[in-house]
């Protein structure tokens, strides 16, 4: 392999994207097609087990377009294949994304065939953008998706990411981290995480601890003499055994014991939630807390809480680190206007919302009733009475402020914009009747004219 | 967030772990606990629509050991932790991978229990290579797993990757290549898997070159125009419709056509592609091809074909991009020995098999006919007639030659091994009976005696 080439980075994630998207640069390139195109970025329906999507993977977007260009090894590479004609490989050269983007606040609920951002550039710029694009969405919508459940299910708990390890690479190990702040999840067990996002990273032990030290307790003693207010990991051999040495610890080590909790890993959680629990009241350990891990996920968390498991915290690992139920969404990227002229496909399943959008969110008493998406600027009259959510986050290829925003904003948004969701969306099973999201009259109606206008060339040999 | 971190690359990959093996890793330096540790990375058990894995991703793993290592950037930022002493940051400054690696060669079809690598290095170093190098082995290991499930549906036909757009991130849609062309995969569309790993990269339109054409015709003769040998997607409005022109084109250009297929992306496939290729050979385009592709995995493949759809080739996307129906593996790495001493965990579900191992397969009539797990001295006999998997790919923190193979020898492997295999264990069911693994008397007897060690550890006090 080209040595160099083992990470994506800014100096080649140019080439990160599908052979096609090059395909029909070229094509444009020569057919001087640099006219301005809109492009949609939506899910066309949601997974059965999702009441909602949190959006999710703008920033990661948006530096992408911020940063685009063909690096000379880039351009080398190009020049060997085909395809590709000297003179368009040095027309790329040049390339930048110099067009406008609005979109959806990161941690912002939105439904199927809401746009979560609109990209406004001329041809090339905008087809481009979609394989990166699509990618970062995809991939941080699904995880704050997800996580938003699970931090549901836990009820106030708190919820720490133990899913590195099994999430798909390194990328997700990474963008995971900021999906999950996002959510609502209380820390990370991932380091790097830490240092890119600031987010809060913890960590205690594993079974290997444990086991490499020939006596259980040898590992706790010498465990809690470095780690005071750790927390121990007590089921490498017997759970409640486990539990019973931390006792047997706290007798030895008297005020200077500051253990700040235990971890359950296997076994019936509920039962041995409720067995730890005892064996630490009786002997004096009513602060020491529990916290559970081990194959979690929504509905486990669920399961253990609802049948009163007396656990204070969740480590949720692989569960939800590849979304299991709903690894992938049905996300698409769409013309819906090239010069002037909206565009849409015919196929069937896969239809278009033309032209430029804004969804308007409608609250009643403080809760979101129902959206509806319209055109762009409004003509449907929802913005009467509606919130928009799609805002300008980019302006000729530089970000504006609402397109920097901080993580902890995002995070802020979530909470609130959940909190104001109608409380069945909230539930783990299927909101019953699900979210109503209403396409307006005015969209509807261009949707018809642009069928019209499209419909001849079917036809047309 | 930190600038220059949002990317994972050497430099920070250090820090791309779980926090609790710092803390631990602290601990063993304080303990001074340097002994030789013995991990084992294994699947507990298999997804139950997968008859064998297909071992994947040990190439990254070994560059990361090789590399291994703390800049001062990731220094300076451990320091800012309550947890870590100056010393022991310091300490961090000389950290290398010093250890062994002993491993199936990628390729290899493996089962549940047997050790993918097995990791002897002062405990330290075994133990903090547990995150990255899991992460790297499960995304590989599920991608090459569900990736030759499609290309055994697609009987001999070329199967094309087209799911870097809804991969998780950046790195797996980076990797996924080199575990598809370990697959048998074809091509991909990825530009940048053809620049990393020299794998075959293809691609040709999307919807929006024909939409942005006023006419899908007109679209159709310019991309021929400069690509004459292209596939044409033909489904945007009407695929039969689309179908017809790519005939009328035929006639327009006589000698000069030279279109190799059509791909029809959405809609009834097997209908589509009886009809497609009626009009095609009615038209005299009995050499054009036809691609299919949309929401393609190994069953609709499969599918597909037994009801006699005439598809010559597919493109498949999310659906094996993010192993829908298994996107996690039940993958640990455990310490199995210490200091000399087997090791293991008693938790319910979580068994170990301890100390160094050897997988050893036996073949009858150029089938393999099961496998045995046996302690690594072949103590147990089964090597005497069976092929030994495990081999020395790394010693001394130094890769050896059976550590850099090239891909295209792991693709090689991979063919003649699942040849090798059972019929059964190819089907798309679960196969009846599994594929026997037998764990060698040896090993059973040195896993009871390591538990008779082990269990006055549970007791004691």
């Amino acid at each position: 392999m080209a040595d160099g080439d083992h990470w994506v980075d800014d100096d080649n994630v140019a080439l990160l994207t599908d052979q096609y998207q090059l395909t029909m640069l070229q094509a444009y390139w020569r057919e001087e097609m640099f006219a301005p195109a809109v492009f949609s970025l939506f899910a066309r329906r949601l997974p059965e087990s999702r009441n909602y999507l949190l959006a999710c993977g703008l920033d990661d977007a948006l530096r992408f377009l911020e940063n685009l260009r063909f690096t000379d090894d880039a351009l080398s590479y190009l020049v060997g294949f085909d395809e590709f004609s000297d003179e368009f490989v040095g027309w790329l050269a040049d390339f930048r994304f110099t067009g406008d983007v609005d979109a959806v606040p990161e941690g912002t609920p939105i439904f199927a065939e809401e746009p979560i951002l609109e990209v406004e550039a001329p041809l090339p710029e905008g087809q481009l953008a979609e394989t990166f694009l699509m990618n970062q969405v995809h991939l941080q919508t699904v995880l704050a998706s997800k996580a938003a459940r699970v931090v549901e299910a836990a009820r106030g708990r708190p919820v720490v990411d133990f899913g590195l390890r099994r999430m798909h690479g390194a990328d997700a190990g990474l963008r995971s981290a900021r999906a999950y702040h996002v959510a609502g999840l209380a820390a990370t067990s991932n380091v790097l995480a830490g240092r890119a996002y600031g987010v809060r990273v913890t960590g205690t032990m594993a079974h290997s601890y444990v086991q490499a030290h020939d006596e259980e307790m040898e590992a706790f003693r010498s465990f809690v003499d470095l780690y005071p207010d750790t927390i121990l990991l007590v089921d490498t051999y017997d759970t409640l055994n486990g539990v019973r040495k931390v006792v047997e610890l706290a007798r030895e080590l008297g005020d200077d014991f500051r253990v700040r909790g235990v971890r359950l890993d296997s076994g019936d959680l509920v039962e041995l939630a409720r067995g730890s629990r005892r064996i630490l009241d009786e002997g004096g350990l009513e602060e020491v807390e529990i916290f559970a891990s081990g194959g979690l996920d929504e509905y486990e968390v669920d399961r253990l809480l609802s049948a009163g498991a007396p656990i204070d915290g969740f480590g949720v690992g692989t569960g939800m680190g590849v979304s299991r139920d709903a690894p992938s969404l049905d996300l698409a990227y769409k013309l819906t206007s090239y010069a002037g002229r909206g565009r849409l496909k015919l196929s069937p399943g896969k239809k278009i919302l033309p032209g430029r959008k804004q969804i308007f969110r409608i609250e009643e008493d403080g809760r979101a009733a129902g959206d509806v998406i319209d055109r762009a600027d409004g003509g449907g009259g929802a913005g009467e009475h509606g919130r928009p959510l799609l805002r300008p986050v980019m302006r000729g290829g530089r970000r504006l402020p609402a397109g920097s925003e901080a993580l902890e904003a995002a995070r802020e948004r979530a909470r609130g914009e959940i909190d104001r969701l109608p409380p069945r969306l909230r539930g783990l099973e299927p909101a019953e009747p699900p979210y109503p999201v209403k396409v307006s009259r005015a969209l509807r109606e261009y949707q018809e004219d642009v069928r019209d206008e499209v419909e001849p060339a079917v036809s047309a040999g």
